[in-house]
């Protein structure tokens, strides 16, 4: 199988890509910077270019988007924007844009995170986008066209992150990144479509 | 009790209004283009406005938005950004411009839909939008300060409506808007916070 992995660099993307690659599925890795090919999910045209380059494939994986963190009442029109913009719209226009490329019966495999239905203090963007990804998910999953099917992954805080964000999440029991390139697994070689895999 | 209700003229929001002035609340009603004052939710600014020249009050209510409807395939970048800018980040926003001006101990009460959880064809937006308001709910409630309240409203298909709507909602069973009315009402003048209020 040929899998795109968008943020294959970051901590998740990394995992999934040994974690298939080591099962002999092709990987094209991308990044902002790094990686096979560069795109950045803020800037829609670099998707649309991206899937020109690469060509056919078969599944696409997203490990990447960023989201503001700060207080409701200081949350600014712009920053709400840029999160809407970068992991929201830009996972949503990646889907969008590899539609005429991804091979019959491929999947979609996002990222979203369990603030959707966990809150912090000063996390409200991530909540709305988190959770704006589930309704996306669940309702791509009627209109694919061609058996191709979408699952999103939404895992709590990694142990790999926690020295850095841990303090934030208060009484949260942080994942492995290992458990979380497990349900990229499901999804990308599963059965499933229009699911959500909370990873906590 | 001084509630500000934007969209009072729709279905729901005339049905709010009726509901709470007949128990002898004070109701400032806001529309588009009809009312005691005009703003529009996708316009950040009439929103400022609008909470300068109303002052203090006591709970806002929200029974307006729009989004756009159209197969996945279809929806353009132009149609989410709309989306997200109207029925979402307008009601973001409201909540957020109204903060100086609502009362200690006041009320927010959003409109979602139960589309976040029960999608249809060409509905893609649509969930996304109503799934991310409640994500926002349950996740500004943790933020709100001065004892603030915030829950959403989530209803399927009125019965009023499903004259127009209807063939798109295939074995939904409609709703009286006297209930999603009742959902308000629980929202505004009882205790609860960062509560999803599905009227189906």
């Amino acid at each position: 199988m040929k899998l795109v992995i968008i943020g294959a660099q970051g901590t998740i993307g990394k995992k999934v890509s040994n974690l298939l690659s080591s099962e002999g599925h092709e990987i094209i890795q991308v990044g902002k910077k790094s990686g096979d090919y560069q795109a950045d999910l803020a800037e829609p045209e670099t998707l649309k270019t991206l899937f020109q380059k690469i060509g056919r494939f078969d599944s696409l994986a997203i490990a990447a988007g960023e989201v503001a963190f700060a207080p409701l009442e200081e949350l600014t029109l712009e920053q709400w924007q840029d999160s809407f913009q970068n992991k929201l719209l830009g996972q949503i226009q990646a889907v969008q844009k590899a539609l005429p490329y991804i091979r019959d019966g491929g999947s979609f495999t996002l990222i979203g995170g369990s603030l959707s239905n966990d809150p912090i203090k000063a996390g409200t963007a991530a909540s709305t986008v988190n959770r704006a990804l589930e309704g996306f998910v669940i309702s791509a999953s009627c209109d694919l066209p061609r058996g191709l099917r979408i699952n999103l992954v939404s895992p709590t805080v990694l142990e790999e992150s926690v020295k850095t964000y841990g303090n934030f999440f208060p009484g949260v029991i942080p994942v492995a990144g290992d458990r979380v390139a497990q349900a990229y697994k499901k999804s990308i070689l599963g059965c499933q479509t229009g699911q959500i895999y909370f990873v906590t």
